[in-house]
This record gives C-alpha cells, sequence and structure tokens, in this order.
C-alpha cells in the first residue's frame, strides 16, 4: 500500500483540461462520495454541504464567477464545499440526536460534550469564529476526496480561484445558512494539458518537515 | 482499491489511546511524511511547516497546552501544523526559484504567475487572508495525513483543542512566521480505548450531499 500511496501522489496534479466526453463510473463516484461523507470534522459537527452540481445550464451559470476556467463545465463531475457561516443550538441538537439514533444510549450522558460545543461555537462571543472554522472542515474533506481520487485514477482540480459571493448567489447558499469555500473538478485528462507533463514542484523536505 | 478506501475509512477513528509502547516503523512514517510534503496547496506555495515533535521533553511541555490530552505525549509521532502567518514578495520568489530549480525554462515566462500571487497574497490589502489561508492549506495536508495513515493500519487523531499560543511558544514559530493550527497525533490504539469500537456517527448522505 507505500507504494499505491506513493504513485497516486506523484501521478495526481490539479487537473487545467478534463476530457468533456469521459464520466466518472457510478461505483466510482459512489466512492468518491463516500471519502467526503466519512471525512472527519471538529467534534464531528460536519459543519458543511457538498454540492454535487450536475446540471450543465448551473455550471454554465457558475463559469463567469470562476474567471471562465474550464474544468467548471468540461469535467465528469463539479463539487462546491459549503460551509456553514453559523452554527445555532438547534444543530448541536440536531448532531446529539444523531449520535443517540446511531450509537444509543442516554441524551443526557452527552450533556458535557454538547456545552463544549455550545460554549466553542455557539455562544455569542465564539460566533465570529465559524466561518472559519467550517471552511477549515470542508478542508479534511478535500484532501479525504483528492487523494481518493488518485488512489482510484481520476483526475482532480482543487480550485479557490472563484468568486464565492457569484458562486452563492447561483447556488442560494446563504439562505440556507452556507457560503462556498473551495470547490473541486473531477473527471479525466487530456492528452493535451501540459501539466499532466510537469515535475511536481515541492519545496526540499528540510524545508518542510522540521523534527524537535 | 475502493473496498480498501471503504475499509480505511471505517477502520479509523479518532484514536484517544494510544499504545506508548509501539512506535511507526520507519518505512511506515517515511511514507506519511511523504503524504504531508505532496499535498497540493494554493498557488503550490506551501504555506506550512510541518513540525514533528520526537522529544519527550517537547511533548510534555505541550501537555498543558492541550487540556493534558494523553495523545499528545502517548502517540507514537505527534506532527503539528504551523501555518505561515505572513507572505512577503521574498517567499513567493523563493517558491518561483523552486519553480525553476525543479521544472527548468526562464523566470520571466512564470511572471504572470508571480504577480497574481503577489495581489492575492502579499498586497497590504490581503494581508489580512494570509493567516486563514495557509490554515486550509493545512487542512488538506491533514486531511492527506489521515487518509494515509488509514491505509497504512497508523492509527491517528487530529487535535484541534489546544491553545496555539501556548504551542507557538513553546516551538519558537512566531519567530519563524509561523503559528500552530492543527496536530495529529499517530501511531497505535490500544484495545481499552472504548471509541474504537463505536459505530461512526455522520448525518445521512441527502443532508451532507446536494444535487443541483
Amino acid at each position: 500500500m507505500t507504494r499505491q500511496i506513493e504513485h497516486a501522489l506523484a501521478w495526481r496534479y490539479a487537473t487545467k483540461q478534463f476530457d468533456p466526453n469521459r464520466k466518472i463510473p457510478p461505483e466510482i463516484w459512489a466512492a468518491l462520495q463516500h471519502a467526503l461523507i466519512m471525512a472527519p470534522s471538529s467534534f464531528g459537527l460536519q459543519p458543511y454541504r457538498f454540492v454535487v452540481v450536475d446540471d450543465p445550464a448551473v455550471r454554465a451559470k457558475l463559469l463567469p464567477h470562476a474567471y471562465r476556467q474550464r474544468q467548471v463545465v468540461d469535467a465528469s463531475h463539479f463539487v462546491v464545499f459549503a460551509a456553514r457561516t453559523r452554527l445555532t443550538e438547534h444543530h448541536v441538537d440536531h448532531f446529539i440526536d444523531r449520535i443517540v439514533e446511531v450509537r444509543g444510549g442516554a441524551r443526557e450522558s452527552l450533556s458535557t460534550y454538547r456545552q463544549m460545543m455550545i460554549d466553542s461555537l455557539v455562544v455569542p462571543t465564539a460566533q465570529s469564529r465559524v466561518p472559519h472554522w467550517a471552511a477549515r472542515q470542508c478542508y479534511i474533506a478535500l484532501g479525504f476526496l483528492l487523494l481518493s481520487a488518485a488512489l482510484l485514477g481520476v483526475d482532480a482540480c482543487p480550485m479557490e480561484g472563484f468568486d464565492p459571493a457569484g458562486f452563492d448567489e447561483v447556488l442560494h447558499l446563504p439562505a440556507q445558512g452556507f457560503s462556498a469555500v473551495v470547490c473541486c473538478a473531477l473527471g479525466y485528462r487530456l492528452d493535451s494539458d501540459k501539466y499532466a507533463h510537469l515535475p511536481k514542484v515541492r519545496f526540499p523536505s528540510e524545508e518542510l518537515i522540521q523534527h524537535v
């Protein structure tokens, strides 16, 4: 498995040109969605929604808000990571309900845990932290998606170069309490993508890893 | 491979009790460090440093700043993800130098790319975005590390529950232009860890995935 991971890490790159005619098979897409769902998050709160934009008309509407990068419309799949902009007691209780539903046990046994989440994220002094905190959690899921895709031979392009306000409007996210933080196009590279053939640029490991 | 990923996603959990006597073998650790290094980042700028805390004395100093969670001292390996708090023209040029070193070609051919990074992250109006932007990049690497660990049968616990200022001081990060944003303990679970046996709690996929 070390070799398979190493190969996936070397094989993947931020794909610029996707083959508009190649679609990710349903069973592979199911595995990728599963990686998104199973990604861990702070407190387990999953303060996000993964918006998979299937409709070509909606993709076309997103395009001008993403500097017209063709990945938005050419890729087989396009995921917008939308983070919660606010967390309420209701959300925390919804999560607690879900824990009880999945694990059984008494709701009361989770009261300390519940209070910890309220104190960290719901009280007025904590609310300004929520958008940043929730955005970070999206990036764990993005990491899970990107590495899973590479292991499954699916190309991907993580994208921060878009106008979140434009995406939010097209996808009606603010009314649902979310805001777009990052996206990912997935599919299959075209041979003509020159970036596929360039060596990867990373700083030497001595600059990135520090042992103390 | 879909099955191996699915298994890894189900097997992993935020490990609370690590076996203090079991160490990750060097070749496995090398694969995990490689996943950190190869994780993608915005513009490819890698605005982070991965601090691997080997010294038990330093781990002991971090402990009180992490609510005395035993993972800090018991795990085989402990990584602090430190994000750059500021980005200068010098950093951008250092990165451009590295691109030329790895890929060859003329420095001048990268001038548009260079200016794009300067405009997004270095100009005075952009500087306040840098800590949040750099922190998010750390979380992609965290995702790569967590999924790689699970695939390699290594337990892990991502940790946000610590005092960044305390960690920064112990690890002398501010003087180097970094700040701790998240950590990860890695090693092997103890059988006595009751969390290992609990079913995973995730919202139903209809709540997490939205197709439009």
